[in-house]
């Protein structure tokens, strides 16, 4: 587990971090993406589980930390995670959740109070929001932001090492990219392993088990033109795609898109 | 020019380093090639102009570092470069020399002590021997070493910023690669920036103005199999090709293949 602490929430008692205020909008109801909220800031993903399950899929992460990076956990029944944000209440913080039974989504609701429980631990996983925010700092355009849909993402034939339950194909998220530019994104991701770190494949979709580039599984298509390369990185949607498929009696997840907001800063998880 | 000085030539006065014995052996008359030899050394590419050329030159390669990465140079007539070796004789410690007339080729001499000028300025280039090092040193599979030929070279449509009479497009080196292993190439040949450092192009040949991949201008053609993708790194031989295209009344280069072996450690050229 990547080890950081988020800076001091307040600047000052009527200047909250754009990061604070965004939970506390959340808190009030806010539910929709947070996409292009509070730049600057991790967004992460959201994996809670009953503490039995807890250890499998703290494994699954550990084995998979391309698709899974863990960047913040809680303690059990602690709805807490300080290192991500010293207020951070993992019951509320999230515009909408997933409630997952058998392997089904149950519920959508904005906040999970009603569905805490005393054996329940929190996962937040990077998010490939904060590469993109490195990528597009270097002028590198991302297709789907410039035409605001959301990221294509697919399931492959390359399989996650499986921990108890937890086990399936990793789901991968593509940008296309000029050769150039796609160079450079391997270096500006590599730089970045606690949110995907590099791609895991170029070119050649059939390689990796997908079969129409412009029908992904998940998100939205965009055309890769004639003179570009599309590029997969490992995607946070991949422990939610095994968790579903592991039919888990219970589980929660925040709704894709709508993502946790932490006090860390994006530029804090360059190892370079 | 990146500031290296090589570490003590001698162990001990019976055992030389390998790159002084490699350098004794030219002067003794060795004339192979050099791939192979002093593993763990850096060898250079190797570019010798009159003095009242060499200021346009030494500005070519610092407009074009990637195909141009300067590891050493002369003083005005002096033959030693004691920062890659302190018995280094430029005039004899390379295997074959091509002496350049007008743009051709008119020797191709184990020496050139009988070309030798008080006007003259030595460039010591750096050469993808070293990258490619660090490459197998990662287990990545090199096809041109595999098959025990020539890497594949071509002329491309990027142009090379111009310098005085020094003009024309990049060559690049090809090496394909399985898509994961293209992105871990292109992570470790970053590192190494003194010796063309990261790749300049990936797929799309005809991107780069490549119209048969089978059919390199340099070197010798390698296979690149359905689920590959060619990978291109800027070359030591555009300097020549320049220099060939400026048609100089005076010019001396290396014989492709057979390079300066100097008593840089590759290990020394990276970054991080």
């Amino acid at each position: 587990m990547t080890v950081l602490v988020a800076e001091p929430q307040l600047h000052g008692e009527k200047d909250p971090l754009p990061s604070l205020q965004a939970r506390l909008a959340c808190r009030a109801g806010m539910a929709s993406t947070t996409a292009g909220i509070a730049n600057g800031f991790v967004q992460g993903n959201l994996a809670i589980l009953p503490e039995k399950l807890a250890a499998s899929f703290h494994r699954f992460c550990q084995l998979n930390p391309k698709p899974c990076p863990i960047i913040g956990m809680s303690d059990v029944g602690d709805p807490r995670i300080p290192s991500l944000g010293i207020d951070l209440d993992i019951r509320t913080d999230v515009p909408r959740y997933r409630v997952w039974r058998d392997g089904e989504v149950a519920d959508e609701p904005t906040d999970i109070m009603a569905h805490w429980r005393d054996d329940l631990v929190a996962f937040v996983l990077g998010c490939s929001f904060s590469f993109e925010e490195a990528l597009m700092a270097d002028d590198l355009p991302i297709r789907h932001i410039e035409r605001k849909v959301r990221v294509p993402m697919y399931r492959t034939n390359i399989a996650c090492h499986p921990s108890g339950p937890f086990a399936g194909p990793m789901v991968v998220s593509m940008r296309p990219f000029k050769p150039a530019d796609a160079i450079r994104a391997v270096q500006i991701t590599s730089r970045f392993p606690s949110v995907h770190g590099a791609p895991v494949h170029l070119g050649h979709p059939h390689s990796i088990g997908i079969k129409d580039i412009a029908k992904p599984d998940y998100g939205d298509p965009v055309p890769v033109e004639a003179d570009e390369i599309p590029v997969f990185w490992a995607c946070g949607v991949t422990p939610q795609a095994v968790i579903a498929a592991a039919k888990l009696p219970f589980a929660i997840t925040h709704a894709p898109g709508l993502m946790l907001v932490t006090d860390l800063r994006n530029k804090q998880l360059a190892v370079l």
